[in-house]
């Protein structure tokens, strides 16, 4: 990297429904804006051109060095940034920025990360990498010693960070889940409000995490039997797959009661984690997602431009 | 129930997607045909003119009494034949036959079953309490004791029968998971074959039966990080998602290891389920599901008769 000192960068989070972006000097934020430009909703090819047409010009930052991390690393985005296997840390991560060929102005974008499930087989995330660094970069006690780390979303991710490097992370599919459930399934029902009661009757009937398959009807047969009304489904629903994942995940990392978990992400929904996680007997606490991430994306640009 | 004593009789399997039609003179199968106007294809109202108009002609049964089980006793059916509470032996579920108010000639429909599952809350079933009774009439030996019976579908039952009574049961929701993760979710593959070596390895993939929404995503990694072929997801996914229900339901009810198993169902099905259930250290054998049900809606009507 080698982009001039003191330039603004443009800073982008490119995922599969949404493209955010900022305009940042240094620490300072200049501008900051969401497109619905999702690598999900575009063509082979479109990336690049709605970066240089759309989000370029809106954001002011027609000559700015770009760092994208997200799916538009993937073989849906722009340019393939091959996966970094685990355990990496953050200098690693930096070392592995992937040049997009040809752009101008200079754009990079950070590669995801590859690792071997604690049950086997690989997993991996494009994204989350630039958050969690950006989270573990916001303290020096997060560098030290064990860290669990849970990001919510419809990919939730679970990672065990040990001494600053990322050791192994395990993808859980809660959030697609609770959306297939809810649009495609007998379990859709009409219009949903929030419930905290409902959220916690779903958190104990996840039990210990097991026969989820089996679990998750009874969000219907309640509604059958009369023992619940159709608008709390979805909050019935929210806390059993959350409960069961809360319930599961720690065991799958070989992790005692009494560990300390982050949940990094949006605000209500880290809420509810932080609550599933905590009827647990772990002890959670919450932590912003987008300062995260833009946390992640301006360590990466400043390191860039330190070492060139 | 008072048909006269010979009649033959119309009996009917009336699911959600397809219905199932025999006509019967006590033991002997004049007739069968299957017709595609499950419950889930019709407009309230229509089940009634679909049996006058279209079933009865098809099946040379114009005057034939009728006795028909499944989701036609739903509310999405013809007429609702109201749950019957578990604990329930054949001679209660005889006494609640229902009888089609002003069907001409007359009519019943077999209520279903509901019970208190054991990780508490209501379930419910319709059409597989006809079946378990037909299974457990053909051969004294299952009416003593304990019987686990399971029933695979797209929800399929895991049923506990004591000396002939249907004492609880749960639904999985094994089958329905399986369709919306294959034609909705992330892990949606392109053709797919049946592969023995795949489904295997998902068996094993499904652990003790806990984290499945964290499991299932290997489906999509496995291919990702070049570890399995497109072609293999089904047959994988089929293997974790029966695995994890075989690990997870015996636990449910406090079954111990060593106890024997019955898989009524669809052979091809039920041979993977005998598998799953067999890796678990259980004993399964398997038994015809149509003959089940078919064996069950004769007992009832013959059991009419005979009363008569």
């Amino acid at each position: 990297m080698n982009a001039p000192r003191g330039t603004a960068w443009l800073a982008v989070d490119w995922g599969t429904t949404n493209v955010r972006a900022w305009l940042v000097n240094g620490a300072r934020v200049l501008r900051r804006q969401d497109f619905a430009l999702g690598v999900g909703h575009l063509q082979p090819g479109e990336a690049a051109r709605h970066l240089r047409d759309t989000i370029r010009p809106a954001m002011d930052a027609a000559e700015s060095p770009a760092i994208l991390c997200g799916m538009i690393g993937s073989t849906l985005g722009w340019e393939v940034a091959p996966y970094v296997d685990c355990p990496v840390d953050f200098h690693a991560l930096h070392e592995r920025l992937h040049l997009v060929r040809a752009a101008e102005p200079p754009a990079w974008i950070v590669p995801g990360l590859k690792a071997q499930r604690p049950d086997g087989g690989p997993d991996v995330m494009r994204g989350e990498e630039t958050q969690l660094f950006g989270w573990a970069l916001g303290d020096q006690s997060r560098y030290k010693g064990e860290q669990l780390i849970c990001l919510p979303g419809t990919h939730t991710k679970w990672v065990r960070m040990i001494d600053g490097r990322v050791e192994s992370f395990v993808t859980v599919m809660t959030g697609e889940l609770f959306a297939l459930l809810r649009n495609h399934s007998v379990l859709r029902a009409g219009p949903a409000q929030d419930d905290e009661t409902a959220f916690r009757l779903g958190l104990k009937a996840a039990g210990n995490g097991n026969a989820l398959a089996s679990r998750i009807f009874t969000a219907r047969s309640r509604v059958v039997g009369g023992d619940m009304s159709p608008s709390q489904v979805d909050s019935y629903l929210s806390g059993l797959l959350i409960g069961a994942e809360a319930a599961s995940l720690p065991a799958l990392f070989g992790i005692e009661s009494g560990c300390r978990i982050t949940v990094v992400g949006e605000r209500g929904l880290s809420e509810r984690y932080r609550q599933a996680i905590a009827a647990r007997g772990f002890t959670a606490e919450t932590s912003d997602g987008e300062e995260a991430v833009l946390a992640g994306l301006q360590a990466l640009a400043a390191k860039g431009e330190a070492s060139s």
